[in-house]
């Protein structure tokens, strides 16, 4: 039985203005696409200039939309109430709980309610695991490793010896937590392993993304907040303190030791050095190159960094050196010439 | 029984000139190291005009090869017909058509001729693939995702729910093919997560390097066009197209909602900015940074990306600014000098 | 049994000065945190200076350290010895050799003594590897695969055929060996695959970083040298050769068929255009960007690279490109007032 608008009003707690609360709802749909029966979202100035000419059967806007001949379901914050109405409608694959035949679990696995182990999933030895957790085909986890509640781990991916997650943690296919430090003492031009006795420990709400590297500590955690989110392909180096609800871009990198504030981000491809202390909130663009401490609430770029403001100048003026020495070069003849010139002047 | 070099002629529509049809063929081997019986191939003006001191047996040549002693395998384009003959020779592993006992296949598997199933693979629920599949160790297939014909899935990939792959597919190891594209809906400094409800298309003729990261759509297809050629390490965010025979070089990534037009080239560890669109037959330089639309035809260079022509007169100036400033500043003090000496003329 | 001070002295070939030989030792720890029982190391100047402030039971330092209230380890490489002390005292998981009974290998299959194959691994045909062999879960050996002694693969890594290691090998979780190069002939706007029919061949006391791709080479073998390291996410294409001792720090990419020198770094995120030939001692700094050859011992650093002294000018003028080109325009202005101002002279 598909749910009436009403029943979608309700259930986001949204403020149904100008539509029938008994029209049945199917979908949630983007803006250009949507049509009758389905609802979407104007969560942009942009898209909001356009919800009277949506066919969607119901546009979520936030509290400053103006009246509409679209039915509008009106709340605070319309990209996360979309983001709740489509998970009332998309049920992704979601396996029976239990452990596959096909699975080898290893000596003192201790697991809640709701287990889920798909085939092809080795569990190493005293590893525990909290309710609702879902291993999909190929997961490695360690000797020790820990789960909290409501952890996902997508196929291939891999928490090795001594890792710990919180809880609502989904570590995307293929992701490697708690691969050694990159640490060696060089002797003669020769490079020995320094072993890697740590760990990594993910908070609550983190998810990992496809083919990250989080690598363990040297010696204690690298330690990855609550609610911190990675994109694909993220390195994080031995030793990174990453800080709560903090978002790291595809394809960027961090150094070793290196500590990161709270709700930063890290924009695609960005790298970040060693041994630095970056504050809370700050933003990094992409493929910026951080060499240096940064106090909270800098917004930077630029390989080095440098502040965005000032880097949306260079910018700019990189582009337009060829002119600029262009012109160095004619303004040195013409000093030349007025130099020179002196003796011309009676 | 090796082949004679005029039966290689003949298969690979080439006019033999100056060689023996009836000597026997070992195989082929790059230009400077190829000897007696074996073929090679002079695709440059560089090697072309060192075709003359080749010991090989024959050399692969275009139309406009001058004489030379060295027997010549004329053909239209030498580095294609090089690629069909070293597939004359190279017979890498090829295993027997068959499911193995120590793969495990999920409800309702559906599949044509000669099929193969390498122990460790898992296949979920639904799963349909044509004729000649090769899917190989650990391989896994989630629930509904459809192969077309002759595709060929590399140890550890992965292709996950719902994904469709056309005909003639490599998915090289270790590639992670429809996880969740990266949306968080954002409230007071906390990420809500945006279910990804769709999913990856790849076309005909595609070919995905090691270690890629393709990410499902939020709605409707990440669409990767026919022909398209990844190497490794790339990322493709959701909702990305890709147009056809577009190649996509190592590292780079393209960030969510951008559109690719075809036959463009993204050099290595290129990046390009979300919601963009990018022309036909665009190449981006290595370690380029695209943050604007790019029309078709365009060749840009530079983090941010300028017009190649540009990029190359501005790289070269670059490390010359310290040269500039130095002059800029002793020009600064000559004018200085000629401005107050107003005065000390008579 | 904990060791004592003066037990560990002789097995790190140190000199104890100022502490009683026969107090047990529990551990190692880093400087800041060591405590009673533990010993850590002094290895910078800064941590030096700081000696006499630790509460460890003693401290590993170089020759030049000078008297101190606590004990003292002298040796002549502390931070080397630092890694030995960790290793005494760390012991990683580590299982009982056997081959798992869900694992599989293919015919022909040679091993040396002591061999751990875990569950999930999959061998091909007439792979032979030496003593000490460890594969962890979910690895994948191709045919014709052949390790050293005292080699280790961490999960889901892969070593496709015919790829060779040498002893002493370390491969980390995720990590491609072998994958197809990236070598496509044009045609009329569609590519067609090169066939590469080479190997990857890794020397003695190699490790390679999680979810690293290591390409095969088209011909012969892409050529990883004794000793070289590289950290995660790296990519080096086919036919790439890389001396001895090399460093390859997060990221980095060397495109096709480039020859890297002897005990060279890449910083991370670096890259290298194909078929170059970089010498010996080279290092490249973080983000830059190779194109053209390099002699030995050059330090450069840049996109695209300069020699890092210049660099170290030139990035402190790049974020000073807007006053440059003020005092430009400025001085522009000056000098037509001066040419202009003939006419004012009497």
């Amino acid at each position: 039985m598909a749910p009436t608008l009403g029943e979608i009003a309700d259930r986001l707690s949204a403020r149904l203005t100008g539509g029938d609360p008994g029209t049945p709802v199917s979908g949630v749909a983007p803006f250009d696409r949507a049509g009758p029966g389905e609802i979407t979202c104007a969560a942009s100035a942009k898209l909001l200039a356009r919800v009277s000419g949506s066919r969607a059967e119901a546009v979520i806007v936030g509290p400053g939309a103006g009246p509409s001949a679209v039915p509008l379901l009106v709340v605070g914050n319309p990209l996360l109430t979309f983001a709740r109405a489509i998970a009332l409608f998309h049920r992704p694959p979601a396996p029976e709980p239990g452990i596959s035949p096909h699975a080898v679990v290893g000596q003192g696995f201790v697991h809640g309610e709701d287990l889920f182990v798909a085939p092809g999933v080795v569990i190493g030895k005293g590893v525990r695991v909290g309710d609702r957790v879902t291993l999909l085909p190929n997961v490695v986890l360690g000797d020790g490793v820990v789960l909290g509640d409501d952890v996902t781990i997508h196929p291939q991916a891999c928490v090795l010896w001594g890792c710990t997650l919180g809880s609502r943690v989904v570590i995307h296919a293929g992701a490697v937590i708690g691969a050694d430090g990159f640490g060696f003492a060089g002797e003669a031009g020769k490079l020995h392993k320094i072993p890697q006795t740590g760990v990594v420990t993910l908070g609550d709400d983190v998810e990992i993304g496809a083919n990250n590297t989080i690598d363990r500590a040297t010696f204690g955690a690298t330690a990855i907040g609550n609610g911190v989110k990675t994109d694909n392909l993220v390195h994080v180096a031995h030793n990174v303190t990453v800080g709560d609800d903090t978002v790291l871009i595809a394809q960027c990198g961090i150094s070793g030791g290196t500590v990161i504030g709270k709700n930063c981000v890290l924009a695609g491809q960005a790298g970040v050095a060693g041994h630095l202390t970056i504050g809370d909130f700050v933003m990094v663009g992409p493929q910026s190159g951080v060499g240096k401490d940064l106090a909270a609430g800098q917004v930077v770029t630029g390989s080095p960094v440098m502040p965005h403001r000032i880097w949306l100048r260079v910018q700019r003026l990189v582009e337009k050196l060829p002119e600029l020495a262009r012109t160095l070069r004619n303004l040195e003849k013409r000093v030349k010439n007025l130099e020179g010139g002196d003796g011309q002047h009676p």
